[in-house]
Order: C-alpha cells, then sequence, then structure tokens
C-alpha cells in the first residue's frame, strides 16, 4: 500500500517535544522527515531519561521513522549543504523561540527566496507575534497561562497540571494539520505559505465548556474535579482495589444501577429522586456510593455493571492501559526493531486511514545515521 | 484572501463534542460544512449549557462557520435527498457508534458506491474495529481507560480527570487531519478512502513519558502533582492572592532565583546544592518557597522574577485567560455577531496560515436554517 505523504520531503530543525510530534506525525504518514540536529550533540531530549542502556526511550517513541542529519548552523559549508536541501524539499518544521531561525540567516524570507513553494511551518510557545513572542515558554508555562490548571482538579483544592506535556502536543498535532492543509492548497495551486501554531493558542482553543460558561456568567469555573457539573452519578468511585468510574447518564440508568449494585432503597430517597436532586446533594451520593463500591473490586464492579449495560471503566494505569485489548487491537502499541535495544515499544498512529495508512516501522535513528545520504551530494 | 478548503463540501453528521470540534477546523479553514440535524430537534448540543436566552452557548462555540439542514434519516424520501447531497460531497464526517450509519444504509460501503472519490470520516470511542468497538464512550470513560486520569493529579492522591473534554477534542483534531491527509492524497490520485479515528486510540498516543517510563522501568508512574519529575525548581507556588508557575532550569538560573527572592542563604544549603540535590529534597524547598512565596501576590512576584528573566507565569483562571494581552493579540478570542444574542464571544482560530488564513465570522446555525438551501434541489 502506498503513503498519502510518500515524496514529499521534510526538514525538521525541531527539538524536544511539540516540533517533533508534529514531524512523527508527518513521517508515519509517509514523509521522508530529515532531522536537522546538532553536529555531535543532537536533540536534547536525547539526554530525557527514562534510559535504556544508554538510549532515551524518550526520544526514540517522538522521533520513529525519521532521518538524522548533523549540521553546524553556525558554520557556513554546513549551512550551505543545509539550503541545497530546502532547495528540493517540500516543507520545514522549526521549533525555536521567534527570530532564531532568522538569526542563523534561514528564516522564512530568507527560504522562501530559493525555494517559493516551501512550507514553512513554526510551532512555538506564544506564537511568531504579540507580546509574548520572545519569553520562553515550557509546557509548565503554558498550562499555568492557558487556564487549563484552574479547571483541573479536586474542586476546592489546587490548581493542576496536566500529567502529560499536553500544551505542547496540541500544538504539535494543530502543526501537522496546518502542513496538511499548506500541502492541500499548494497541490492546487503550487503556492507556498507560512504555518504559525503556538501553544498558548492551542490550549485556549480546547478549553471548551470552560470558556462557554466563563462567557455567559462572567464567572471562572474552578476545578471541577472528577464529577460531571451537572449529571449524577457520572463520577469515579472507591472500589476494594482501586477505582471506577460509571456514567450514569439518565433516569432509566439510575432505575437499573441502583438495583444492580443492591442499594433499591438509594430509589425511594427523596435526595436523589432525579438527576436535578442528585446533582444538588451529589457530595451526599458521593459518599454512599463510595462506602458501597469499596465492597468489591473494580473487575467485580465491572462485570457486574456492564452485564446491566451500565456505562463503566477502570482507572486504568499506564501497565493496564498497554495491556488492554481493546488498545492493542487497535495497534496502539506498536513494536520496532531498535539496533542496539532490540526490540522496543512505542505508541502507534492514531489516524487510521484505508488506503493510505499510517505506519509505525522505523526507530528514531541515531545521530547523524544519514549524514551520508545528504551531506555526500556536495 | 482565499481559504484552502474554499470550495470542498463537508456533510457531517456529528453531534456534540468530538465530531463537531472537527468539522469546526475544516469550516475555519474555508469548507462548506453542512450539518445534518435531526429534524425539529437537533444535535443534543442545543440543549447543553450554558445558555444565554434559551441559546446554548456550547453549541454555538463549536458549530460557528456551519450550515444546518434538518433531515430525518428514516425517512426514503429525505434519505434520497442526503444521498444527492453526497453525491457531490467530498467529505462525510460522522461520529455515531459504529454500525448506525450502516443501519440508517449510509454506511461508507454505499456511500462510495454513489460517490467513489468520497472521503468518510468516523469518529468514534473505541473505532471501527476491537472488542469495545460497540460500546458506549463518554469522554469520563476514555480518560479512565487511556490512563491519563492515573497519572494526573497530587502525588499520592487519588486520579484526576482533566478539566475539559479532551479526550473528545484530540480525537477531533485528529480526524481533522486525517480528512486533510486523505484529501491531499485525493488531490493527487483521484482516489477516496475511509478515516477511522478513536478517542481511546488518541488519548494512548499523548501518554508521552509516562508510557516511555513504564517501558523502561515495567512500572506504571503516579500522578505527579505539579513537580517536574526531574527539574527543581520547577512547579507551582502559593502566593499572598493566588498561584505561581516558577522554572529554574539550571544552576545559573537557581542562583539568580535565590538573590531575586531574598534567600540568598538557600545558596548555602547543602540540600539544594545542585539539581539532583533539589529534586530529592523537593519536599522540603517546596515548604519554604511556599512560605516565601506568601509574602507577595502573584502580580509582584512575576515582576521581580521576569527582570531577572526567570521563566514564570501566573496560573491563570479564565477569566485572565480571556484578557491576557498574548491571547488577545493572537485573536484567540473572536466575536461573531448572533441573530438573537448579538455579539458573542467564541475561542479562535489556532492555525495561521499567512496565505490561506483560518477565519471565524460566522455564528452557528439556527435548526434548519440551510433547509431551503439544499432541500429545495429536489
Amino acid at each position: 500500500m502506498s503513503q498519502a505523504l510518500e515524496g514529499i520531503k521534510v526538514i525538521d530543525f525541531t527539538r524536544v517535544l511539540a516540533g517533533p510530534f508534529c514531524t512523527m506525525l508527518l513521517a508515519d504518514l509517509g514523509a521522508e522527515v530529515i532531522k536537522i540536529e546538532r553536529t555531535g550533540v543532537g536533540d536534547d531530549s536525547r539526554y530525557f531519561g527514562p534510559f535504556v542502556e544508554d538510549e532515551s526511550l524518550y526520544y526514540n517513541s517522538i522521533n520513529r521513522n525519521k532521518r538524522s542529519v548533523e549540521l553546524n548552523l553556525k558554520d557556513s559549508q554546513d549551512l550551505e549543504i543545509l539550503k541545497d536541501m530546502v532547495r528540493e524539499a517540500d516543507v520545514v518544521v522549526e521549533n525555536f523561540r521567534p527570530g532564531t531561525m532568522e538569526k542563523l540567516g534561514i528564516g522564512y524570507e530568507e527560504l522562501q527566496k530559493i525555494n517559493p513553494q516551501l512550507i514553512y511551518a513554526s510551532c512555538s510557545g506564544f506564537g511568531q507575534t504579540g507580546p509574548y513572542s520572545h519569553k520562553p515558554a515550557y509546557d509548565l508555562i503554558v498550562q499555568a497561562l492557558s487556564g487549563i490548571m484552574s479547571i483541573t482538579g479536586q474542586p476546592g483544592e489546587k490548581p493542576t497540571k496536566v500529567g502529560s506535556s499536553i500544551a505542547d502536543i496540541i500544538a504539535g498535532i494543530y502543526t501537522a494539520l496546518g502542513v496538511m492543509t499548506a500541502l492541500f492548497h499548494r497541490e492546487k495551486t503550487e503556492e507556498g505559505q507560512m504555518v504559525d501554531v503556538s501553544m498558548l493558542d492551542a490550549h485556549v482553543s480546547i478549553l471548551e465548556n470552560a470558556l462557554a460558561r466563563y462567557f455567559a456568567t462572567g464567572e471562572s469555573p474552578g476545578p471541577i474535579g472528577n464529577r460531571h457539573p451537572a449529571i449524577m452519578p457520572f463520577t469515579m468511585l472507591d472500589t476494594k482495589d482501586k477505582y471506577l468510574v460509571v456514567a450514569v447518564g439518565n433516569q432509566k440508568l439510575w432505575d437499573t444501577f441502583c438495583e444492580a449494585i443492591g442499594r433499591p432503597e438509594l430509589l425511594k430517597d427523596e435526595r436523589f429522586e432525579d438527576n436535578r436532586a442528585r446533582t444538588e446533594n451529589s457530595e451526599a451520593l458521593e459518599a454512599i456510593l463510595n462506602e458501597a463500591f469499596k465492597e468489591k473490586t473494580t473487575k467485580e464492579w465491572m462485570e457486574l455493571l456492564e452485564a446491566k449495560s451500565i456505562p463503566c471503566a477502570p482507572v486504568n494505569n499506564i501497565e493496564d492501559v498497554v495491556n488492554d485489548p481493546q488498545v492493542k487491537a487497535r495497534r496502539m502499541i506498536e513494536e520496532v526493531e531498535h539496533p542496539l535495544l532490540g526490540k522496543i515499544q512505542i505508541p502507534g498512529m492514531p489516524i487510521k486511514l484505508s488506503k493510505t495508512p499510517g505506519i509505525v516501522d522505523k526507530p528514531a535513528p541515531s545521530l547523524g545515521q544519514h549524514n551520508d545520504l545528504y551531506k555526500r551530494k556536495r
């Protein structure tokens, strides 16, 4: 089978996470992604744990399917090699702080002169414009600024960071979407362009109901915990061994639920007679349910509730996720052969295309592994 | 200026969040998105709060720029109208439970017969294949199953849900990326195809370091709180009025930081002499810093730390975000004119394209607002 981005050449200046996540998606879709790494040093994330035999599994997971070429961007000869590469490229992706590429003489203005059809994508903390444009950004900084921390956590308690670097990742996915949109436009018009995505913009765009609530009421919502703001019980419960979430979305399910868990007396309790009452008395109800659910394990509850078609799920830890039958069936954990480590496991490709599938089959490159292929041309 | 998806027609069967988020992005990029809504009823999210004068701001925020046509998919005449629309369409997007479109006689197999170049995108809880395929999915269920809850929250405390419906949203963005990839391929080959994205797959793909850590050690990481696992201080601190995050990423910044906050004695404390020591004694250090930071407001600390170029940010609430100068400069909050409500504010478009910009200028449609335009054809 062919891949959608076969024949598309991407010069990849990105480091660490947001940019590399973008170019990983493009590589999985079939693009030739050539990672430009600092001679003798490489991407900072080569030095980020976790390590197995001095190899960063972190670097490996987000740089599979790419090629690595070492260049010193302050060396005039290397810069000429780079410009030759850009001449033949379709896309450049970079995630430096705005101004860095320009200082090196390889900003959008310069590169489009040597390749007018080039698509040049920048993924930065705050974007190429605006008062924060030149500020340093880390995922933590952007999560704080974006408001996501203020709505995550237990009600009345401290703001809480999301446990993965989603500010980086969402910006990376949006950058890939920007590149594909620009490639589509170029295919029709032969016109290149610049794509400018910021972590902060990306994060603001996903605030969803919290923004709508603010615009409707003028009040900032606080952390919402694990409960649904308007449906009850639609929350996480403690079990004998772990946790469980249940989604009892209507009155009929509530009837079934109370019978299923052996608490028919709750159906006669007027504090819980309808969804409005249950939401108003959610703390009392949650306390009763947490007590009740401690009597069995998550697995026992799952069997009991699933038999009655009540939407529920275990709160999986990472080991559970990796071994989940659906995750396996969808090949969301892939194995690739690493030259030093043997078989290693990395996340799969979440976009399933029937005719041009994403493929995850090559490990991340060693530093400079493809120097010969691109540097010997001169 | 032109838009990249001008002339692209999308038949949109999606409801509530994941699917509508995808088609919103396509509409913002210029596609003609025709939302098929149940006659007299419409998308469920028209009935989800927050409301202003009976209009759901939630519905409005994710359905701007779209058109609405009412159809009863169980009525044979309406089904014929629909098929006529599909004949002229480029893309179909749906987020029903797998099997629903097939039961209605408008699954991928059927629709590609009447339009072989069609791109048919499905966005579901668990995907079109695998043992969970037909299970009901809600954001809470997928957050639990995906492992994100197990790594979000304070260390040693309960798993915590992310405060926005990110399982839905990330799946929606991936679906848009799948559609663009398929459109690019079709532009080159005239071949249509099916795009299959699931909320669970999408979420597994963003677990990032947590997956790498599990594969390296065989142990599931727990909730990581607001601290960086390997850098200190790189965390949230309490101030006199609110909270603040600081990112003190190296020894030089640590020296500057201690001087800036008036605690030079910390530099002589061997518990904190280097990053490794600070990480090992992070609780002691965080307690000292939280005490110290209570002496001034977040704003006062921001001024003091920014003057010394120490990366930091306030933990914004939603009101702060909406009024943030960078968010404003990037037009991440847009105003559209709503026929009943007047000017309303909704999130902006995070992908900034220089030649074919995303545009957010039309409000969400009223139910059936564009019936005449599409139904009178027959």
